[in-house]
């Protein structure tokens, strides 16, 4: 099943399920099955990001380059404001010198969950999507993690297109490209943990809620990004997010 | 003015301007004149975490110890899911080997502002609250950046009680005590970057939106928390920010 997010013509946005000629409002994504109206064939749809004003979005911080002995991976937080979806334009800061996108999938919580095991954790995803934790590794700046404020501005945070919830995310295609040059081509069976260890591990941290986004980290082949560009982040299975680069102005 | 988060009998949570005799309705905190229901007295009203659903808290990583030539502060995000209030408890996972609270002083966001000047800074502040950013400086888990997760858990952000609009948040007493000894005990004056510089620094990186709470740091001397015993934060010409510490069931 494809989900996404819609924004209708009032200006709400709502979850649905997408259809090519009947895509269906979804009352509530912990519960799919409550449906609501009948929204139309899925090419006539407006997606937006697919999380709503309330959601958390969790990013890890190293899930590709090696146990090395750790117990499970860090993570923060991106902030709301730096959350943009497929097709908007990741804006450049001028005080940024050099920045990456970062190619990876997200698992979307759908039923909330605490201290969840592995064996556990499927069951409250709801589905997967694409994500570019678009991040400035040199600021020119001299700060103390300067990592942190580098991943937190505006647009950086790229969602979407859509939740596909039948999908293996441990054993799926992931590419990125600029400007349609491939840069990155891997599968996902390359991270170290999978999504079900790693939602468990971020459980034993804090509460998961219906809505929020896990994304399970970057692979090492990534570059640089300039104004002009357009990058793509592609998951097989789910499709791909574009975007083009632009300068701030 | 004092302006505080209310939870009506309906559930409801709304912005609120505190008087002895008669508390009013804020219907929008980018716009203090736009006032609701009288609400009665400030005694009888139950005031929750000075935050919504939508806000984002940042905390600065080192406002304390020495530029050090750095040209501002790094900064994480709280996830919403660690948001607690006055008189709610902290919840010690079992995971966690040694915990501190963190007594800071935060700016509240009034109207939504993108790089802007330390001097445009304060008019889009709406005024200063008690936070505890309680940290789990000890997991006994090998991970990287495990500072990160260990600011996370359920519980380990401490906002309230009230929100002070007329106050020197540059020059105000911090104090924090464990069990009314007192631990913590400087001014806000001690602070390498003030409230403006900061609200400033932060809002390069990202934009601060109505209700968002920028936490200004903590102070260098904190101590380890245990359950049972009962933490508070006072920021004077606020008020005091009290939490009994208990282990996870």
């Amino acid at each position: 099943m494809r989900i996404a997010r819609i924004r209708l013509g009032s200006g709400d946005e709502v979850w649905a399920r997408l259809d090519p000629e009947h895509s269906i409002e979804l009352l509530d994504i912990e519960d799919l099955g409550r449906e609501g109206r009948d929204l139309g064939p899925a090419g006539a749809l407006t997606l937006v990001k697919p999380v709503t004003a309330t959601s958390t979005v969790v990013c890890l911080l190293g899930n590709w380059k090696g146990r090395d002995g750790r117990d499970g991976p860090s993570f923060f937080v991106k902030p709301i404001s730096s959350l943009i979806g497929d097709g908007e334009a990741i804006v450049l800061p001028g005080i940024c010198r050099t920045v990456v996108y970062e190619p990876e999938i997200a698992a979307v919580i759908g039923r909330t969950c605490r201290e969840v095991t592995p064996q556990e954790a499927r069951a409250h995803v709801l589905g997967w999507t694409c994500v570019n934790d678009v991040t400035a590794t040199d600021l020119g700046l001299n700060t103390n993690f300067p990592f942190l404020p580098g991943k937190s501005f505006d647009t950086f945070g790229v969602l979407g297109p859509v939740i596909e919830t039948e999908l293996d995310p441990d054993d799926t295609a992931l590419r990125a490209r600029i400007n349609g040059r491939v840069v990155t081509d891997t599968v996902t069976s390359r991270m170290n943990w999978s999504t079900d260890e790693v939602v468990s591990w971020v459980s034993r941290f804090m509460t998961l809620r219906s809505g929020d986004l896990v994304c399970l980290g970057t692979p090492p082949q990534i570059e640089p990004i300039q104004a002009g560009d357009l990058v793509e982040v592609e998951v097989a299975g789910i499709g791909t997010l574009r975007n083009p680069v632009v300068a701030a102005g």
